[in-house]
């Protein structure tokens, strides 16, 4: 895609523009921490327990990659208004692992310009989470309120 | 729905059936901590700054409703194996604001036993995150990979 403004709007984008994050370390603390607030299994606390589980070892919450993968999302997707996400769906084809390095790759599907409120559309995107090695660890695929460049 | 026994199994559970959680306070804090770390956009992080925006003043992050959502779900609903997300949708009819009181009610939609792979099947559920006034912040629709009970 051309160089990015440094704000865009609903009308700078186009279908099949793609974003590209930086890059996120995970490791086992940061895991077992996210897990102890907010998805307190076995799998996700405990590597040990986790051995003999579903994921045969530890593995991040689905939700602590989501999370990462929304910071990676602001932080290299400059769309004026802010990320807003209307809804989504969402596919953990496999594990977040203790040591990976994750990236956000981001592109516009959808552009739709909303009839009721001229200032806005809905954008769909999708996202793929990836590890160090291309891997999917997720796929996101978002409905977002986009507003146009203020007049 | 009848009493709960301790731990449920994919033969235990039938279409309808229903598990309610308890509560969880959410405080601005908690959702200014949770936004820097994984959504650090204004109306996430400054209550100030929020008022200007879409969200016309602080709303917590989605992926934070959805994680508070998970650990209500880890502690109302007691699958044998865990709840182990395959993927799902969801939407956020509303925001999520400093001082509500969250609860989870979930549903089973659908239960569709594994051809492949006896032990386990896929059980489709609705989770509505509710707060103090009975209003719908997030709508959940996730597949659970759900095991039977061990012989």
């Amino acid at each position: 895609m051309p160089p990015q403004p440094a704000t865009v709007y609903l009308e700078d984008l186009s279908v099949g523009d793609e974003f590209r994050s930086g890059e996120y370390q995970l490791d086992e603390d940061q895991i077992v921490a996210f897990a102890r607030e907010f998805d307190p299994q076995p799998f996700h606390t405990d590597g040990e327990a986790a051995q003999q589980t579903f994921f045969q070892g530890l593995a991040a919450s689905g939700w602590h990659t989501a999370a990462i993968t929304m910071k990676l999302l602001v932080q290299s997707v400059p769309l004026g208004g802010g990320l807003i996400g209307a809804g989504g769906s969402l596919e953990w084809p496999r594990p977040t692992r203790p040591g990976d390095t994750l990236r956000a790759h981001c592109r516009v599907l959808e552009i739709k310009p909303s009839r009721s409120k001229p200032d806005r559309g809905i954008v769909t995107t999708e996202t793929l989470t990836l590890n160090q090695r291309g891997e999917t660890c997720q796929r996101l695929v978002t409905q977002m309120v986009v507003m146009r460049r203020p007049a």
